[in-house]
């Protein structure tokens, strides 16, 4: 009788070695870290003596599921906010959140919950692309899982890096210091090819080849980066990274749901996994990876549940279900990916994908015991059927879920056993999860309560303060107006013609002030020679998004108005995003011709505007009197002149309106 | 105070009412089936006092899920085969396991079995269609749950019903029976358009008017089902089934994958609800249904599981969390269906494509008390964040899984406490469950060792045992033989000439036999007023299956071959059909060109094949005398008549080759 530390039988063992042997009744026997035998009970029971022994019965002992991409530390999050655009998302809020939060610290619980949630639905080795991967080798060395961690490169500063040069540094201690651990594989993760410099993903292959360790890279997520790479370079993607040298380290592929046909079978030529993450391509409406043709070119393709913020969970039976319908639904084919294949994915394949086959991923002699048991007793899990041996891959695939897993080793150790974690201490890191997660509550709600701080948030805006000087008057006569302005008084310094579309976004609560989003389309004259008949004039648009604070800050006489919380900046991003992002009450449209004029008028610089507006109809003619200043008393003086600008231009106090023209529509 | 039977408290109560109140901390009362009560807590708590309260510290209360389409007994054929194409699942497995086991028995215990899972996992409403509806009825009743039965009616016979005028008389009879249940809306359901004659839906209509029940049924779940309706009503089936007048009564659509848009609005003017059912519809690669669009003509749109035969559970969160999915990745819009709606489709837009939303599917004063607690303390769960009223319907779609439901009632009645079922004796139910299964499994078990009993379960096969003589030579020059054959002993009856693809489906266990499909392609010269130059022919096909037997009967001199386990039928189903449903180890092709001379030898009429193999090359050329029996003696003198027939034809003994070209070919 050979010795061994641990026999489990009574099972139904699914091996996925080679030959897909499921044993019925089946025994599996540990010794140390590994497995030293897989069989029929009969026969492993025949042969081992163990001072331990696990009866399974109604037990499925499967290996343990391998999560091919995620983003650990995002488990704290989880739920934070959903359905938005991926551009309001990212940059609205994930970005802002990481910049503010992500810490050494926030990395570790983040870990650790992730973990704790990983272990309870049965998932043994996970790959990892986050910040202070230091501190996430940590944490899941503590937790006892098995990974592969890439550290997060990016050519924008990051929260553990201000630069990628020093983000290249911290990769290298930290590849350094964890290389040859038992549980954890280091990585070099240059974030995605959009994100990135060619200098950076050549000096992150250098450094993966010098170290002997893997790339873990986003590639191919969506069809606006396989576009803007074709633009950019020339290439796809993937076959730009070909062309920096990517593939000559072996690569894990997050994502390639727009990956190209030359590409996939470019990466059955070289050392590349691929990892599918379907719930998460779908969420953030990506796509569907053409997962059928990745793996007809012989690429190993695994299941990840990508990081939390966009899943929202870390559960790998809901994910390898998933995998499974979405080829059928697509393909019109019912037998497309069966069952089988799906758990080979979220197994073997997958653990081939990271690169670690000759390690994990199926339950064979040699290999490290990592191995789960589920249990078979739910309803949903009645009957169980045993026609032919697709029945208990079916089962796994379409009936069970993680909340079935009983029992789970990683490395011969038990990190579960009967649902208990043997490993992290749940309750103290739902408690730090909590703490966190009131901590970005109040910083979003605070945040969420301010347009302005809205606004700073999405970067890119100069918080510069102005004051504003402001009067405006219904007009009768433009006519009459501008013979005035050719008067003595006024220096006509420019004078344009434009049509301006005024987009308010606006709030039940007036404290919260509005948003103006204006297309501004100045009619420019053409040279001359330029000229078409009957199309003299050039249209030039500009953007830009003002945000007008709720009260104004003085009011002088004649309503001259001096507006302190004024920001403007130039729209980067489209109307749509703005609507969504900040998420107004109701939203309102005016449209006018302006003729606007920069006059001198009593050696000061203004602007006046006169206004036809077309939408509303019937809204009527204004004049405007508009000027700005840095300075109080400077602000003081123009509302004076404003004033009697008035006069000069004839205009009465009964005409005279207060505030925006959004406010004399709206009747408030 | 006011009275009531039960307040729930210290909950976050998601009402799913027209505003989508979210009451937080927020208090439910409930007297008899009602509720009496909802709103914050401080409200409800200083308006009622009851003898039962219950704090729901860290759960959510929500109105329970509506499973809008299933068919509950089939929770007993869970697994039993999956990833088929969908005739041979249905036509191969399911019909057949229907008709040997569908019984009211069958019945009774697959629906306790359903209704425990549905209970554990939040469902207190479902709709359902199956056989013997009466004994679905007792079943439901029995757990507690709220359902609308619809029972089948086919144009074939069914296991409750032998025509469909014994269907329509059962329905009446059931429908008597349940009217005015408080939990058991009975239903009449004619199974599908394709399934049905016009008769049997005007009389379905007829009967559901009379009786103020609804219909259920499933319309335009294939794509092939459309183009079928088409073709033989130039009308897509919903408008056919407008045109039959079903609509004039409340109807619940099952699937609607492939409905047309101007469908779309013949349902939101009507009294129609759909019920979607993703997984279903993505397993049996039906496609994915556009709710988006149904969504935007007014139709409610509620979620169903389909049956445990194609799910293969009866999980209400998965079904919502991917019906909030598709919708996205196909769309591109990470905004479509954001997960309010998906709760709302899961919920009261649910009850009201079930035309129950005035009982049920919100938590509204004044409607039953069908309402469910989720816990929200595992990792999966943590953390909670509480920027808006998103966040908990986020959580309820994107993250929650079916296991953390806690507790359930239905009509004010407690179904489940604390994840312990009250109203179903799981033991029971799942040791009944597990006999049924054996006895199925035995069934088929039996079946599949048998390639006879495959073909037979398949119908459509004349069981027509016959002798088969055979004798095969190798021939070296084919017009010598012709010639022969114009001589006195032979008189030729026929001659044609055709080309014949036979495909054989082997095994490795010889004792299986094998299986030969034929594409047999004559040519059939033209009439001389049809011809085209150089196309003198015709190619006239036929298909044909033969199930040839492992063994010979007996062998005679000059090896004549005399073969009784031999059955031949017309091929119905594609090549492709047949691969898969019998599943053999191997396949090879053999292509040859025959001309087959029918002859009369001594009296008797035999078929002479001059054949010449061109696949696989080189194969070379043959001869074969053939002839069939039914009688013994008559076999044996045949037998001798071919015999002396290969002498007359010059056929030396050397030459003569034994049984089928495969085994030639394959070398055994």
């Amino acid at each position: 009788m050979a010795k061994a530390d641990l026999v489990l039988y009574n099972a139904t063992v699914v091996t996925m070695n080679a030959r897909r042997d499921v044993f019925e009744p089946g025994a599996v026997a540990v010794e140390g870290n590994r497995l030293v035998g897989v069989g029929p009970q009969e026969a492993v029971l025949a042969r081992f003596s163990a001072p331990e022994t696990v009866d399974c019965e109604g037990r499925l002992l499967i290996p343990g599921l391998v999560n091919a991409h995620t983003h650990v530390p995002m488990s704290l999050l989880r739920g934070l906010v959903d359905d938005l655009r991926l551009d309001v998302w990212l940059t609205g809020y994930m970005m802002p959140v990481e910049r503010e939060f992500v810490s050494p610290e926030f990395v570790r619980w983040g870990t650790l919950l992730g973990c704790a949630e990983m272990i309870l639905s049965g998932v043994t080795t996970f790959a990892d692309m986050y910040y202070f991967e230091d501190d996430v080798a940590e944490a899941t060395a503590e937790a006892g899982m098995r990974a592969v961690l890439g550290q997060t490169l990016l050519k924008f500063p990051t929260p553990d890096a201000a630069s990628y040069d020093e983000g290249l540094a911290y990769c290298r201690r930290f590849i350094e210091r964890w290389r040859g651990h038992p549980l954890i594989v280091p990585a070099v993760a240059p974030h995605a090819p959009y994100t990135s410099t060619p200098e950076m993903i050549q000096q992150a292959t250098a450094l993966a080849a010098e170290m002997g360790v893997p790339i873990h890279i986003h590639l191919s997520e969506t069809a606006l980066e396989v576009r803007e790479s074709r633009k950019q370079h020339g290439l796809p993607p993937i076959a730009y990274m070909n062309q920096l040298g990517l593939f000559q380290v072996p690569v894990i592929a997050a994502h390639c749901v727009h990956i190209q046909p030359s590409e996939m079978r470019l990466l059955g030529r070289v050392d590349a996994g691929v990892a599918h993450c379907p719930t998460s391509n779908l969420k953030l409406a990506s796509g569907i990876a053409p997962v059928l043709e990745i793996r007809r070119e012989g690429v190993p393709v695994g299941i990840g549940t990508d990081g939390c913020a966009s899943n929202n969970d870390l559960d790998m039976f809901e994910e390898m279900r998933l995998a499974a319908l979405l080829p059928k639904g697509v393909s019109g084919d019912p037998t497309a990916l069966p069952a089988a294949e799906a758990l080979a994915m979220a197994t073997i394949e997958g653990a081939r994908a990271l690169h670690l086959d000759y390690l994990t991923g199926s339950l064979e002699v040699g290999k490290r015991a990592d191995l789960i048991t589920v249990q078979t007793d739910g309803p949903h899990a009645t009957p169980q059927y045993r026609l032919s041996r697709q029945n208990v891959y079916s089962h796994l695939v379409y009936a069970a879920k993680s909340t079935d897993v009983q029992d789970v080793m990683v490395d011969g150790r038990w990190l579960m056993r009967n649902r208990r974690l043997l490993t992290v201490d749940l309750a103290e890191v739902q408690q730090r999860a909590k703490r966190f997660a009131e901590a970005t509550g109040a910083f979003l709600h605070q945040r969420e309560g301010s347009l302005l701080n809205k606004l700073l948030a999405l970067g890119g805006l100069e918080r510069a303060e102005t004051y504003e000087i402001q009067v405006k008057a219904r007009m009768q006569d433009p006519q009459a107006i501008e013979q005035r302005l050719s008067g003595p008084e006024f220096e006509i310094r420019k004078r344009s013609v434009r049509q301006q579309f005024d987009t308010y976004l606006l709030y039940n609560d007036p404290q919260l002030g509005m948003l103006r989003y204006r297309e501004d389309n100045e009619l420019v004259p053409r040279a001359e020679d330029e000229r078409i008949p009957g199309q003299g004039l050039d249209v030039t648009p500009s953007y830009s998004l003002t945000l007008i604070g709720p009260t104004a800050e003085r009011e002088y006489a004649d309503s001259v108005i001096l507006n302190r919380s004024r920001f403007t900046s130039k729209a980067g991003h489209s109307l749509r995003f703005y609507q969504e992002y900040f998420q107004p009450d109701r939203v309102v449209e005016i449209v006018k011709w302006r003729t606007r004029y920069r006059v001198l008028y009593g050696g000061e610089e203004f602007a006046i505007n006169l206004d036809r507006l077309t939408k509303p109809a019937e809204a009527g003619l204004f004049l405007e009197i508009k000027s700005r200043t840095w300075s109080t008393n400077d602000a003081l003086h123009k509302a004076d002149l404003a004033s009697r600008m008035l006069r000069t231009l004839g205009v009465t106090p009964e005409d005279i309106v207060r505030g925006e023209y959004i406010k004399l529509v709206n009747g408030k």
